[in-house]
């Protein structure tokens, strides 16, 4: 199904064996998921990616599910299905439980559905809210 | 700027003019911002849509702060110029602090590049991923 | 605002002119708004955007109005906001009426809103749904 | 291959049983779609949007298949291929004809082309097009 | 998977069927995929969108591999599965090595963070650009 | 108009004046455009997003120009006015001609439109454009 074929283990250059064995460290888990083994043909890109998506991802002012939110929220909204799929899988492993969950999904359908509205009546940006 | 006139308070049918008043009172605050003033031309999409988010953005088990940060990345994720606007303004009166802003947009630029990535190279889905 | 000067009457090749006075005659008015005066630079785009459009937008088994409503869907939910501009002020000339648009913005609303759950819950298509 | 299992009628809540109910009686039918049937893990959410849903798209100024077109439109628009499917199966069903869903589809082919060189060339909207 | 059923070489009908010559004859290749296959059920449809490519796509002053690329680029950002599939293999048939598509997808990467961000801070555009 | 006030250059902190610095030297050139000066609130971020864009942009296999016109096609698919305006600005600096910017709209509408046909549509991926 992908452009490139997704690389085994085996298949890795010493570069991407590398990355992959961060990335196995840093989760304390052994799966690699498949974004990882496309990326993995291009071993800088592969590295400048993982090694941005840990920095930002790691600890901060926000709490780890709510940057997952966040991150769902784009993914949703890219209307990508990997990443729909990945993030949604990463937000309940950070502990988002069903009732959580679904008021993700009413504010996501909120949000959608006044973003349209504000397009179609291309409303002028208030003074109050300029920086 | 906008497809219809913005609707000063004098000019308000009195079913647009009720749900105003429960803006107000929902909110502690005079202020009503232009979205609404161009949603009043219709009194029924503006009670329907003020209603939906008066419960959708009411207390849950998500805080305040993050329903309005996926809020905003949704806004941003679409493109929206007036969404952008008016949610991050939300969110700054929500306590946002100019460190999770910028961890914010540091976890939505991330998003928007792996999406692209994700897409470019049409990864399966993971099976561990899978409901 | 654009990325080349807009063109005007004076300023056109010969074939540009050409094709100004085809949309004129078309539209019977005078006016002959920015989006072609920047398109004129390159004639050929120009000529053979308008062509197809007026193939496209002349009449056949969908009514004036339909087909403008479903441009217009395109355009605001391709946030652009000068085809959400342009092709809202076409559909009243086309007769679109104030209850129509607000019917109109209701089911943009709804449609962004459904696309949006849809594409965050990865609903599988039922096989009542294939051809 | 969606984030939630989709729920079998027995598997349903009795509040979720209630707007299923409902769905088969508003359209005459047994058949309830793979949509509702992921929402039903939130029978709030569900109840929402299906009650909006069959306020919006009931009668009122524009006609069903008129309606249905737009909904297309959005969807498509917003690249989700569950709300692809399912709204084009929905506009069949009230009556598009083939020769009807090739207008439409040169419509939205004519607005995806406009509105990338509008973006493109970042127009400025004519005086003409404000409200 | 299709809204409508993709033709066999048997069901074309004779405008159909002198489009598939051409694609033929002009890309030197028996293969016809799916795309117009399913575009053949509206025959001038399908005749008006391949004149089109076949002239766009023909030779310019850009070179056709910067083309593809573009069309690539195109098609990710628009999240279509298909088109990124086949102007990915379009792309290679036309000699993008992997180190190129390594760098395009770094390309890529980058502007749509970069965008995220831009949209995110609406920042105003700087006079120096504007033409 | 941003939801930041944009930083002078006597209001730089010193790891975000570095930054600039390094722009200014990289470009040849004093003018430090606006979204630098937007990010600069975040100097962390600031020195991310520049150090990726630099290494990305800079020599490889693929010639600046083509990948600044894929840098542009992916912010007019973005919908980002910032970002059409100031990589259009930064193409005409790499030596696209008026012709070349001819070209590039073209392939960019042709994409548009076949990618909301394969949208509309539904076409399945043929076998040959599989990795």
């Amino acid at each position: 199904m992908a452009t490139l074929p997704l690389l085994d283990d085996a298949d890795l250059s010493p570069e991407a064996r590398a990355v992959f064995d961060d990335i196995r460290a840093t989760r304390g888990s052994d799966f690699v998921n498949n974004f990882w083994r496309a990326l993995a043909h291009d071993p800088a890109l592969l590295k400048a990616t993982w090694e941005r998506l840990k920095t930002v991802m790691g600890p901060g002012t926000l709490d780890p599910l709510t940057k997952e939110l966040v991150y769902m929220a784009v993914s949703i909204t890219n209307s990508c299905p990997y990443c729909a799929h990945s993030h949604t899988a990463a937000a309940k492993a950070k502990g988002m439980t069903e009732a959580q969950y679904g008021e993700f999904l009413a504010v996501l359908a909120m949000a959608s559905q006044t973003n349209a509205l504000a397009t179609a009546l291309q409303v002028k940006v208030d003074d109050a809210f300029l920086a």
